[in-house]
């Protein structure tokens, strides 16, 4: 039976980015005959552009018989002014909660070739390889009540509630817990339980499962020293497991300590590893159309979803590979450029990446 | 008539940095004949250890009366496992609500003398100087419903309540904006308005105020990329302002950027500048009692309290200029000692800093 990929490339540089990691996919489809069937859909800004919703019902029943769904970017300056509902943004998080995508999942690696790019000193974060796991379903960006009311005074009152059940903090507590004993075998927690009670629950089920997975070291540690942290001794961290607002902010420290958060990859993973595969940056309109964005994330994603979803750790590393030759051979879009290196389109890297396939 | 100060030393190291920044304090009212008179009580574990509660209702009323209060920290992991209505933070969350002080300032200054301290490369640190303005007496850390219950299906649930009314909002973006006409005039309004319509509300406030200072220019962020920004390009910001749980977040990074945040003071005040002054670190239970913490953000909080509410710049200034100088004699406690400079303990800091006055 084939296996249907959901292609979502989005607004702003998503269809850029997307044709490169689709021909790199394409490929090894042929070469590794991996029975992969593409169908492309819109979703965000695009989707709202042609149909009024940023979610049309036809992307998301794809979705739901896809195995696995590619996404590049939703957003855009053009559509800030819209209501809240019909945001371009309101689509990837349709689907995120309709599909059940609960276990976000978020690499942060320095590859050895851009160290230079990274702010921090090279000692500082010079073999970093941190995974992000980022609850995705719950937490403030789907608690109800939420939203603008006008109070009995007259004035607008703003509303959005944390909320987090016992069996939503255990699912994800399991899916990180598994990913660090595959990893170093050590999970950093993070809440801010000296504040907030929801987080003081997450602290004790974190606890309660860690029982389960004694040979994972578990600690636990506030959101603004974890911030703090990532600046301070990135190296210090394995696995992080967090919450769907807190994961959103320190994914994206972690990211940008190595260098380009062009280079970062995520899967989004429901209880059966159906997925979708997304870089975790956003849609830079400012340079969509211009064919200079950086498509390795997105190409790493495909990667991701390879391993995650279709069980092919060997197609997935020979992605992962193919991305190293390419750097090795000094190809670098402008967001990772250094002097002595040779600035390539986004076509250009993708290139680069087939031909060391 | 004398101005009255009360001092809260509270847990951990709080004693040992308070007591710094008291002899120097102390200097300078004897020297320019400030008037002040202090008066410490309990706050915090020590209150709790000693009354049962974190904010004993002689300690609250100390503060109401007094014009400024100095505190060093609370917390520590001998508390940990109390309820959360008698933990040392809610001593701290307690008196920033019941004085109203909803206007936190913490600044984030590099030291040219500590750039190597950074663990960012020096030409995106060197010079960095960032106002962080946090609204500190709202959002997620006050709201209601707040706590766990039990649901239908007899599992655990934890809600936490982020709320702003827009003239809580309005308030805090006056300060904001009067702070940033004072500096360079570029304001950064953080927020998740994408996601969190309480932060919607939020952003449309901030832009409506913003038409009151033509003079600043007005920008917003999503709190996801203002984090990463901040280790990507910090100097490109001025002031920020931001809720109260994104602004203990981003106010950890920036504090971190500057290469410890053992420097970093605040200042918390009320809308008639009256205001508490504390370190931006907490009580670092781990090395209290040894005598190796840095006063040096208690004594530049004491220098924040002259010039916000006792209007006495020129004694602020000579704090400052003394800290200055007390680092460019080399010495350094162990936070931000380097080879080649000397090292000094929390009260040799202190006399290095009396010595320059
Ligand atoms: C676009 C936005 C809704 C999204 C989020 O906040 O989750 C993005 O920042 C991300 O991290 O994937
Ligand atoms: C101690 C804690 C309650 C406090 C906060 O979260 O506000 C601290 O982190 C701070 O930033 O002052």
């Amino acid at each position: 039976m084939p296996k249907k990929i959901a292609v979502l490339a989005g607004d702003g540089i998503g269809p850029e980015i997307v044709a490169e990691a689709i021909k790199v996919l394409s490929f090894l489809n042929t070469n590794m005959n991996l029975g992969l069937v593409f169908e492309n859909a819109l979703i965000g800004g695009a989707a709202y552009d042609a149909f009024g919703t940023p979610l049309p019902q036809t992307t998301l029943n794809l979705c739901k018989n896809a195995d696995a769904v590619l996404l590049g970017a939703v957003g855009g300056p053009k559509w800030e002014p819209l209501a809240h509902a019909v945001r371009p943004e309101r689509g990837l998080l349709g689907i995120r909660s309709e599909l059940n995508l609960f276990s976000n999942l978020r690499p942060a690696i320095l590859y050895p070739q851009l160290v230079d790019a990274s702010t921090l000193k090279p000692e500082v974060v010079s073999g970093l390889d941190i995974m992000i796991v980022r609850e995705l379903t719950g937490g403030i960006y789907f608690g109800q009540p939420r939203g603008v009311h006008v109070a009995e005074n007259g004035e607008k009152v703003g509303i959005n509630t944390k909320i987090y059940s016992e069996s939503e903090i255990r699912r994800i507590a399991h899916s990180a817990f598994k990913i660090a004993q595959k990893r170093h075998k050590k999970l950093c927690s993070v809440d801010k339980a000296n504040v907030l009670e929801v987080t003081e629950l997450w602290r004790s089920v974190m606890t309660e499962v860690g029982k389960e997975y004694p040979d994972v070291q578990l600690s636990h540690m506030y959101v603004d020293n974890a911030a703090m942290q990532l600046v301070r001794a990135p190296k210090q961290f394995d696995v992080i497991v967090t919450s769907n607002m807190f994961g959103d902010i320190l994914s994206d420290i972690a990211a940008m300590l190595t260098g380009s958060i062009g280079m970062l990859p995520s899967a989004s993973l429901d209880a059966n590893a159906k997925g979708m595969y997304e870089p975790i940056h956003g849609s830079a309109p400012d340079i969509a159309g211009q064919g200079i964005a950086n498509p390795l994330a997105t190409i790493l994603s495909v990667a991701m979803m390879l391993r995650y979803t279709f069980n092919q750790p060997e197609a997935a590393e020979r992605i992962e590979r193919a991305v190293n030759t390419a750097l090795d051979s000094k190809v670098r879009t402008a967001d990772i450029y250094s002097e002595g290196m040779i600035k390539v389109s986004t076509s250009g890297m993708g290139d680069a990446v087939l031909n060391a396939l």
